[in-house]
């Protein structure tokens, strides 16, 4: 039995499948969809994808074509461990009944961070977190009543949804309690966030914390800020209440703890996905890091695993990227602050390059950052904001944190190079240097 | 003394200088230019980018003004390495003179690969190697006589000025003898170029021979090809004829042999660029690769010796990159045939995947093929052909492979994902996890 229809959940069945291709499955999905790619949501609102339906990788008669008994609209309420059952009910029938299972994988995924703020239930206030959330936000920013739209928090959920409502030509407003856009970001990369936000006509309001809802306003510590819809970027949660009301054993954030396998704390109970925690590969710690390319790795790890295999999940190393405003945005590993925090003796190198050869059209500024150790010189972690064709170079960046490299390291790396793609030293290798400089003059000042 | 204004040449200066700040440094240039990007001359030529001098990052005038005394239009006939002298010929002013040195670089790059064809020396027969063949193919390419144009050789470099002239409105042919372009390429890869050329209306002749040049045609071992301009891009050998002269030992394609701080067999002179071996990453052998990306490496390495410092050059996994009628290409590391011949067990994984999700919009067809060793799993080399944003991915490949990792360590790599940058497995995750499938079933079915 799988728990949820999104990626966590589905990705392990083919998987499992190969391993035991006699496997009977039952899928228990709450929402309407299967299978689909929820960091699509804000670009559908936007309108750059045509339709919520497109974010659907596999629907769910495509599901039961291949003998997955998928029971959408239909949530599970009880996991009874001991019984090995779960209760589930059917959420337009009414009635309630229990399927019994030999292995289950709970999948639940994440929810909206929902502070317990006055007014937060008003139907004005919204969460993007399911395909269905898609749906009515994308109704609503078609809607040509649609004046003002109030964005809190300002991650990358919330300011991709808040670029999306200013294209379909709302007013938009970024709220966020904290001093700075992207807290993922050191606060000299996301001040180029803030830049690119303001410039692109977005009202940012940080260091402002929100206090309450009204009906066609939000409370906050400036003032009252006017809107006809709210969104709530705030974070993404694991949706754990059912497992840990169960008795598994949770962790970080209330996230269901795992080991590598994808293993609960209970025999033959697995989980995958946002509802759990992942081993940090840096820092070692467990974490609970909500990204689509783990929960499908998880579940893929889940279902080799359920299918009688070995696979093991590698760890986190919180590499992801964006497109705000025009501006691509990408980071790996440890920030400054978490660096500093896990104890390493941090140092940083920053540069200003270009995404192509200074003398070729369409060169974009480009900042890099690398966040290393001292002495030793091992690369933690690393981020990028610039033009088209900045931001997955934050790739090589995360490759070498995982191979252990030094800066040294990689400022040696052959990486390609032409005109259209950068200058002769790729921007990534610019900031190495710039940290080998600054290395080996603090090692002669040190003489 | 450096020979060769160019990159290969210059870099060191600046770096020599921070170890030895009174260093005298004479520039001995046979051209009419200092520190230019030669890789940028095709884009000239096409128009993209406005006007030769643009591709010169630092002006003989700039360098003078940092106290280097910069002769250019003089050519260095004779290095005598008993006296430490070099004898140099003033082209304008026509006599020669010796100039004494302490330390030499060597620095003069390299030459179109010129068979010894009949007619091969006819005027209408040019090379794309120097900022001053960059002028004379502009004024060419601008001119309203222009109709046709042959192209020998269909590497980058051929291919890359093909288009242009093609972009310019001339027919352009490209002949070359082997039975694919770039035969840096696997032929499945190379296929995809061969098809990107015809689709741009370049009339592509493969597996055909150069025989002969008469005014206004090639001959070849098809027929005739009428061509106003002929332009030779079947390869970049080694400028050491002086160096070879002068009793410089020479190895790989003639190129003059350096050690991994660029000193040659002789003390106190030392070489860089196209004009010297590198030693393969992958194989350990000493190989003749120009790439603009090396040239500035090396310079570096060898200024900072110059200067007193201990730099070392990392070796080459030839990792390149071009951009060829919106196809964005990419290899690093050995080819199939390269790495069989090296002595590796090469097993190969190809995967089709698309440079943004699926349901995003402008999302374009890329091909990933890693080469790999079994048992191991190690990665061997990897190449890329796709639309926007394929290209650099190789990137992740070089850094894998420089760091030793199997296909399995490459398939656990947590690489960035949003829907306008790729799916939720990266394309190069796909290939390694077709690589690792691969594995995993030929390993079950020896069992």
């Amino acid at each position: 039995m799988v728990i949820g229809g999104n990626p966590g959940g589905m990705a392990a069945i083919s998987q499992a499948r190969k391993g035991k291709p006699d496997l009977d499955v039952v899928v228990i999905e709450k929402g309407s969809w299967t299978s689909y790619a929820a960091c699509g949501i804000p670009f559908v609102v936007g309108g750059e994808i045509d339709g919520i339906e497109r974010l659907v990788a596999r629907s769910v008669e495509q599901h039961r074509a291949t003998g997955t008994d998928v029971r959408i609209r239909h949530e599970a309420t009880t996991i009874d461990l001991e019984q090995q059952e779960v209760e589930v009910r059917d959420l337009d029938g009414g009635e309630s009944f229990r399927l019994g299972y030999d292995q289950l994988l709970v999948a639940t995924g994440g929810q909206p961070v929902r502070p317990p703020l006055p007014g937060i239930d008003l139907p004005f206030v919204h969460g993007v977190q399911t395909l269905d959330d898609g749906k009515e936000l994308l109704d609503k920013a078609v809607s040509h009543a649609l004046g003002r739209v109030a964005v809190v928090g300002a991650g990358y959920i919330g300011l991709e949804i808040a670029e999306a409502f200013c294209h379909r030509g709302a007013l938009a407003t970024v709220i966020d309690q904290a001093d700075q856009p992207m807290t993922t970001l050191d606060p000299d990369i996301a001040g180029l966030v803030t830049a690119a936000m303001i410039h692109r006509g977005l009202d940012v309001r940080l260091g402002v914390s929100v206090e309450g809802f009204e009906p066609g306003k939000v409370l906050t510590s400036e003032g009252e800020v006017e809107a006809d819809l709210v969104i709530l970027g705030i974070g993404t949660g694991p949706r754990a209440e059912l497992a840990a009301a169960a008795g598994l054993e949770t962790g970080a954030k209330g996230a269901i703890v795992v080991d590598d396998r994808q293993r609960t704390s209970v025999d033959g109970v697995w989980a995958a996905g946002d509802c759990c925690v992942a081993r940090h590969q840096v820092t070692g710690e467990l974490v609970h890091m909500p990204l689509g390319t783990y929960a499908n790795r998880m579940s893929r790890v889940a279902g080799i695993n359920i299918g009688g295999g070995d696979a093991r999940f590698p760890g986190v190393l919180g590499t992801a990227i964006t497109r705000l405003c025009e501006l691509e945005l990408a980071r790996t590993g440890l920030s400054t602050h978490e660096a500093e925090r896990a104890g390493f003796d941090v140092a940083t190198a920053s540069v200003k390059s270009l995404t192509r050869a200074g003398y070729y059209p369409g060169a974009a500024p480009m900042t890099v950052k690398l966040i290393y150790d001292n002495p030793s010189g091992r690369v933690l972690g690393g981020q990028i904001a610039g033009g088209q064709g900045a931001g997955k170079r934050i790739d090589v960046v995360a490759t070498a944190i995982t191979a252990g490299m030094t800066v040294e390291q990689v400022l040696d790396l052959d990486l390609s190079y032409a005109p259209p793609f950068g200058g002769v030293w790729d921007p990534v290798l610019v900031a190495a240097r710039s940290a080998v400089s600054d290395r080996s003059s603090s090692a002669g000042a040190s003489r």
